[in-house]
């Protein structure tokens, strides 16, 4: 490992993009403080706080079960913006594409674009097309940025967690991650696993009725639920014990990681949230949740404690007890 | 020229990107007819104007006199926000590096980004970084999307040009494009060329002084001087009229465009702007540009006319006159 070259792993959401972050990237363009690093800024314009975010897409394949780049272009960053409690507005679209990709290709995409921006209630109104020669990009890489306005004076964010907090997951884990895994592959599945992908604003919207309740929010996708919830324990100074039992998991999903040898806790998500909230409301968010179709499969799975600061341990079901550390190296690159 | 794939030339910004955006990207994401595109959107939120943009930013090679990639990045993207007339505010920073991409090369890249940013008094508030396999992408892509303020009331947009009003452009014409062709190729020239790539927002704020006079601003980046002012004579519905001798050049650069055959309106601008004015306060705006760095070369070099909606004609210094077209194929690859 050549410590003066970029890796594959400091693209993973896990501990080497946190040291690329934390050592160089952020202190260099912005300064900003790795405990108040969240999924997007808030800015404050003319007394007004808006929420501003950017992801670049270079998932492979393009297209896979359940959605394409397009779609997880626009729902990934409609995502940033609601993981801060924003209402997403605006969006911009840049897109690189390599010489000789089908037309066709990329009108499909631009179409589950639109479609997908329809379905957040969201307007694409700025773009972007470059074109590199054959062999400089694979394919098409979209990146897209987003602006929201916070409606409300909560604060939500990544170091908001306190001891007693549950922490809850809007659904099924890591569905996304082997969904593309198993396009790239060739996967032949008895049942078809499709991404998770879908924009969470709505979901997010109905939590919000439970106001400041709502401590943090965040979409566990690149490095997964574990990593997020590794981020939020150091970023609120917190424990975080998981309880594996509750941890909903779709069957299939299930299967494929114990065959391939992955675990699912870091395997990304693309229509999942993780809300850590205060416990006296937790039986109600979770109610809220439930009524809505990207929250049905619900589940408090684990607790805020005050002990260890930073230390995410999981309860499994046989009672033992174990660290969740971030992902180390890149399980599945090119996930998003 | 198969018509199912696209080709370099549809990132040249010149009539093939015309076609492609026209026909396929606009309407399928946006929506946005051809006469209200501009260099950024300008969104309406609690009553503010605020301005909105992203470009993609795949410059070859990384590094060229005068920038990198990183200035490139910045810069283009606060001039998009200025050619609004909007006060630039915020950027995010999303990077796509190849693997195996030398972190020293990156850290400064990261330390030009901040520079540029601190010089145009900009924020860098939010970020992504992807990293894909060796061979999937030419070592670094960066996308640079801005928010900023309308702090005025003016329509300044590509279709505000009226007839009578005069053309003016801030600066020589083709530096960045043939700085970079120049750093690509190797080519040895007794003066270097330096890339003009600088942040227009100060220029601006000084015009604007001039308030209503301003009538459309446009940097000539891809495609050139020639695109961008066939593209404001389309969306003004108006002709434009250019004199050839009244064009500044460096004759650097109009040396190595002799020898190449190439010509240099169509050659890229990173920090130059046209501005289209009331031909009244024309040299009153002209005094303001000379007084500040970026326009003491600034010149008026055309009018506006009447006849003949969209089209853009050169008279030559021996008094001919020719029509000037949109770029047609790309003449200059991988320019930004």
């Amino acid at each position: 490992m050549d410590k003066d070259l970029i890796l594959l792993g400091h693209g993973s959401g896990g501990t080497l993009s946190h040291q690329l972050l934390d050592d160089l990237i952020v202190p260099t363009l912005s300064g900003i403080p790795p405990a108040e690093q969240n999924d997007a800024a808030v800015l404050v314009m003319e007394g007004r706080r808006l929420a501003f975010t950017t992801d670049a897409y270079v998932v492979d394949p393009v297209f896979f079960p359940g959605g394409n780049i397009g779609s997880l272009a626009v729902n990934g960053t409609v995502n940033d913006l609601a993981m801060m409690g924003a209402r997403p507005l605006f969006l911009s679209a840049a897109l690189i594409v390599e010489e000789g990709f089908s037309r066709e290709e990329l009108a499909g995409i631009l179409r589950t674009m639109r479609e997908a921006a329809d379905r957040a209630h969201v307007r694409i109104v700025t773009g972007d097309t470059k074109v590199v020669p054959r062999g400089k990009a694979d394919r098409i890489f979209i990146t897209t940025s987003g602006v929201g306005i916070l409606e409300h004076d909560l604060e939500i964010a990544g170091n908001g967690a306190r001891p007693g907090d549950k922490v809850i997951v809007s659904g099924t884990i890591g569905d996304h991650g082997i969904a593309v895994l198993a396009a790239r592959e060739g996967l032949e599945l008895e049942t078809a696993i499709r991404s998770d992908c879908a924009p969470l604003n709505g979901l997010v919207t109905e939590m919000l009725q439970e106001g400041e309740a709502i401590h943090v929010l965040r979409d566990p996708t690149r490095g997964g639920v574990a990593t997020t919830l590794k981020e939020i324990a150091r970023q609120s100074q917190v424990g975080i014990t998981l309880r594996e039992e509750a941890l909903p998991f779709d069957p299939a999903v299930q299967g494929v990681c114990a065959i391939l040898g992955l675990d699912p806790l870091y395997v990304a998500n693309e229509g999942k949230l993780l809300a850590v909230v205060a416990p006296e409301r937790a039986e109600g968010i979770l109610a809220r949740m439930r009524e809505h179709p990207l929250g049905s499969s619900a589940a408090i799975i684990g607790e805020v404690t005050g002990e260890a600061a930073g230390r995410v341990e999981l309860e499994t079901v046989v009672g033992g007890r174990r660290g969740v550390e971030m992902l180390a190296g890149e399980q599945l690159p090119r996930i998003c």
